[in-house]
């Protein structure tokens, strides 16, 4: 089905008609010129937004509408989490040029409504758009919190533990993995070309990922931890500092740092690391800790909280203690395996 | 200077780090994973957000980006304004290409601090990316209104008064007349390069607008209609049905009609125009009407009142009435200065 034939009006509706809020406070969605949202007394409303664009934060060739949608929802809801709070609402607007079908979009909103699902987040609106190139999304996620529980990236003190969930550096892999199998499938489609067949005889692309997949869920389907957050509250720990990783573990920390006005000390061995991840950089003959400093798009939290949390915090499935925070004159600093001692940077590290 | 000299955090913090909040339930700005706002209770909290893509909403060879920044954001600030709400944050997401400096982002900046500073509006967040192609704007923005002040599109009843602010068409007439010297301006510069002449020699583009100045602002700086919503509740009106034209009064009386479950009689000879519209309608020899009903990017304020309401809305400055609600079965209806009847359409309309 064309777009056209539905107009713009039409599929807004043909999208959304069916998504029913699941929060009280939302008293109206889609279908007027503003959403109507009602927070109550002493909470905190929590604002997030972010802007994909294909060629720069998504490459269609290999990656499934649906987990486009997916993972474009992810990345907002992940930093509700980070402030610890809860996603609440989002807002979808997309650019994109004549070459979608109505198909395409439904695919694309699956992924979103069902990370959204998930996460008991309602769809309150949005705009669509054409466009002369590729594929935008600009989405917009509206969280809440209670004043005495949202967490910045300003509050870490000189002791506090260093945590981060899960593990850091598969996303990275992933993606590498995915680059290294569209250019076989290139070179592949080239080759055929110069025999003189035609490119649409070509089977689709069908990489070979047997025994990483891991990698690629990782980087096509990144998970928000809202898990986290949750287990952080019930153990009743409330983090000093809180961030989630979309650039790397390297600029988070040093995010938390600058607005905390503290330095760290990051220990190389206790770096959360999947075995794939490690199996993967060696076959790819890459430093696994660059990658899992530098890496990005793991969308685990990292995370501040006072050294007498310590056995509390300890006691937290999928969470570790890979440091703690220091005063900002001992810098920012990473003791690697061997003892030796690296300044931390935004991208990679060098030697003291 | 170079964008790559900033950085993206840098540059990020180079547009917004004097950025004052004057809102006090704006309790934290850019600078974190999400702003962090305070509502007191018996709030509702209004969302609205808009894509701008170059070459589809603007075209950089007539729109200098001060006057982008200004309208991108006065769009937004409409649909506050359409919901009888008062703006109050906004975030913005800017994708751009290796073209754009920061002085071209400092300049978009200007003009949507300049539209938000008028509105008492906060920049809370955003993003910034590269983009492989054009520029890309995308706006949310939030605002409040008590719970019995908020006007949906929905509520408009059978006798009620269909008013709207302002005049109908010049923002369109602004459109052509860019359109017409950008032609002339490129068929300069081809006969500049056939004649040898390289294309930096020529002078920069200096179309004459004399006369028709009226035009180009309503075309390139719309303002948003606060004082039409102030007028209204000091006056102790509250509109049944609101909305602001951004695709025409034509369209947007339907969305009314549609969501109100109602029919309408708009009067030809009540629809509100500027001379310099009506004589630029004749000189491209357009029908005017045709251009008030179809042509867009007013961001007037379309309402509907009840007809007890009438001295009350006719003593309104630059408000007028121009029709009424019926029931459904008697259509939507223009009535043409020669008292013919025409369906009203989204685009254009027809005999009936």
């Amino acid at each position: 089905m064309e777009i056209a034939e539905l107009g713009e009006f039409g599929l807004i509706r043909h999208l959304t008609n069916d998504i029913e809020p699941v929060n009280a406070e939302t008293i109206k969605g889609v279908g007027d010129d503003c959403a109507i949202l009602q927070f109550g007394a002493d909470q905190r409303v929590l604002v997030t937004t972010d802007l994909l664009l294909e060629g720069v934060h998504f490459d269609l060739q290999y990656v499934p509408l649906e987990h486009l949608g997916y993972k474009s929802a992810m990345v907002n809801l992940s930093d509700i989490y980070a402030m610890n709070g809860q996603p609440r609402q989002m807002t979808v607007s997309i650019g994109l040029s004549k070459r979608f079908s109505v198909e395409d979009l439904e695919q694309l909103y699956r992924g979103l409504r069902r990370a959204c699902s998930e996460h008991s987040c309602d769809i309150v609106g949005g705009d669509t758009s054409a466009s002369l190139t590729g594929l935008t999304i600009s989405i917009t996620c509206i969280g809440t919190g209670s004043p005495d529980s949202v967490v910045t990236r300003s509050g870490a003190q000189p002791n506090d533990l260093i945590c981060v969930s899960g593990n850091l550096g598969a996303a990275y892999m992933g993606l590498q993995l995915l680059e290294r199998e569209k250019l076989v499938y290139n070179q592949q489609l080239r080759e055929a070309v110069q025999r003189g067949e035609k490119p649409e005889s070509l089977p689709p692309f069908q990489p070979d990922f047997s025994g990483r997949e891991y990698l690629l869920e990782r980087q096509l389907k990144p998970e928000a931890r809202r898990d986290i957050v949750e287990a952080l509250a019930k153990a009743g720990i409330r983090p000093t500092a809180m961030i989630d990783i979309s650039d790397g573990l390297s600029s988070e920390i040093m995010h938390i740092c600058e607005q905390s006005n503290t330095g760290c000390r990051i220990y190389e061995e206790r770096i959360p690391l999947d075995y794939q991840t490690a199996a993967m950089a060696e076959e790819l003959n890459m430093n696994v800790t660059t990658c899992a400093l530098n890496g990005g798009e793991d969308y685990e939290l990292l995370f501040t909280v006072p050294l007498t949390e310590h056995d509390r915090v300890a006691a937290i499935n999928d969470v570790h203690i890979i440091g703690h925070v220091t005063k900002p004159d001992l810098g920012k600093v990473l003791v690697c395996r061997d003892g030796t001692e690296m300044n931390l940077k935004a991208q990679g590290w060098k030697a003291t």
